[in-house]
């Protein structure tokens, strides 16, 4: 079995996966699918080398089979398809305020610790969580992108009838539209891709491309003037920051989602003036894993068509190569085996 | 009787305050005190001045005595002495959410129409809380800016036991310690000026100069590492803005109580990093006011200690000079009648 082995220097070489046995408390998978997040793009290209230990095996969004459980592990058995959550909670400090998904000594698996791009992988029983029958697991490595959508609307309080503006239409971009939709509000996305607008519009969500049109406008026109209940900045980028104060609504809020490095300009004015709240959000909790799993399980949020290529695990270094020249893309999904449903 | 009407370029006549009866659901007050907020200092050096009418009547921490009420008005009753809440609610709209206190049409009672630093006024019934027996007029004045602490306080969702951190020890940062520490809170100010520190000591509050020791230290030191549930922003400052972020543990809020004009770089990854809120607060609603009253009736919230000096209406631009030279002070009071409680 193979692993996704990141060198350094946007180099993924491909390594052997050796099989180790689960500990107590621990599970070995055969890996399905892993998809490639923008985490490990920013690992591919270096700018997370001060974190990362070189080599690293990468990944953490994916589907998995159970082949081996280790002493005391009776959450899963041999057979069962499973999602990775890929979190790692440290001792609990009272700066985490009870809080492990953002504790201090959270480490990530993939980043911080060997990831899931490779054929077998041991982990600890307490991150999986069962995929139901009939999903299927490529399906199944899309869980993890979507629980984070999950997480990023549940603490965007969304609620029914309310209008949402999603600054950033990739994959996460796309999810947060999704799972904001099902929850009952109207979604308007903001991209510049014009082939993730496309994707998009196709998937019924109202698109604006701020090359082509006043963003802050077209939502004025198209609310009414009622503007954003809610405002997700999931760009990155200076000019999303710059977008997401003109949007909401009084008492509106914003949900911060993308990383931004460096500190970015912000108008403070505008919290104060109209009360509104900007929220960070990071990862996922246990119960957002869950309702991903049930939302992709009930077709509820349509994963299938933001999976754009599967490509084996022999063509890792290829795909990143090719990620990184087509911003076209959506998710790619790297298939590291192919284990058996029992 | 007199007024202080703002003429632009720093001042502030003395007028003549003609008593203009009371239309439907209108009361006619008898003026009492009036204090000095930071708002008409920046009214006072023509920081307003594209929205703000001259002449204008400034002042909107009132105190006052009912002396005549309109047609309609059964709330309030000749003689009894009040507080003003001086928003005028405009026409609802979409974009308010029901929020009036924040609503696209609110008009600021004493910036955007004539306000309460004189002789006689004339207000909305609907303006008015009704002072307790035995509350001095000079603490009625200091009904306001307490309302506003109170907010501050309530939407930062304070609770007993937890850790807060004041940037910013002037009159409404020192009202939000003490609001914030009636709680049941832990409460740490930063405040350069010396003489406000000594005052904040004085009550009882923990004090950080930021000149003297490192805030974030000395907070980790104090909290064992705990750090903040809530931040409050009152400096207005760059650097209170570069503190506020690195004080709140995982899942810690911060309340943006300070007006920053121009956009200022946010450290927006540690939202995202420990899932950090920011929350924009302004002004009051009316059970703010309820409760200021009630607190500072009770005396859980010490005013006394904040009043710097009253001075008579007809003293009012050698007060806003005063204010300006000497930084030390907290809160000044104009004296503008000598209204009897019934």
């Amino acid at each position: 079995m193979k692993s996704a082995v990141y060198q350094g220097d946007q180099t993924i070489a491909l390594g052997t996966s050796l099989p180790v046995a689960p500990g107590p408390g621990e599970v070995r998978l055969e890996v399905a699918y892993c998809g490639v997040c923008g985490t490990d793009m920013h690992i591919y290209h270096g700018h997370m080398d001060q974190r990362v230990d070189r080599p690293l095996v990468i990944g953490h969004e994916v589907s998995a089979v159970v082949v081996e459980v280790g002493e005391g592990v009776d959450s899963v058995a041999i057979g069962e398809p499973v999602a990775v959550r890929p979190l790692h909670f440290g001792a609990a400090t009272e700066f985490d305020r009870g809080h492990a998904h953002v504790g201090k000594n959270l480490k990530f698996i993939g980043i911080d610790s060997p990831g899931g791009m490779q054929g077998s992988w041991t982990v600890p029983a307490y991150t999986l969580h069962k995929l139901p029958a009939g999903m299927s697991l490529q399906h199944g490595a899309m869980i993890e992108p979507t629980a984070v959508a999950v997480h990023d609307v549940r603490l965007g309080r969304v609620a029914a009838g309310e209008i949402c503006v999603v600054i950033g239409g990739g994959p996460i971009g796309l999810l947060i539209a999704l799972v904001a939709r099902h929850k009952g509000a109207r979604v308007i996305l903001t991209e510049i891709n014009p082939s993730r607008l496309a994707l998009a519009r196709s998937l019924g969500i109202e698109v604006v491309n701020p090359v082509e049109n006043d963003v802050v406008g077209t939502v004025e026109t198209l609310t009414g003037g009622a503007m954003a209940d809610c405002v997700f900045e999931v760009s990155g980028s200076a000019p999303g920051v710059e977008l997401m104060t003109k949007l909401p609504a009084a008492r509106g809020r914003i949900v911060m989602v993308a990383i931004h490095p460096q500190p970015r300009p912000v108008d403070l004015f505008k919290f104060f003036w109209s009360e509104v709240t900007l929220i960070g959000a990071r990862l996922y909790e246990a119960h957002d894993f869950d309702e991903a799993i049930a939302l992709v399980a009930a077709g509820d949020v349509p994963v299938e068509p933001l999976i754009t290529a599967v490509a084996p695990i022999e063509d890792v270094q290829a795909t990143f190569e090719k990620i990184d020249r087509t911003p076209d893309g959506v998710k790619f999904l790297i298939q590291c085996g192919e284990p058996a449903i029992a």
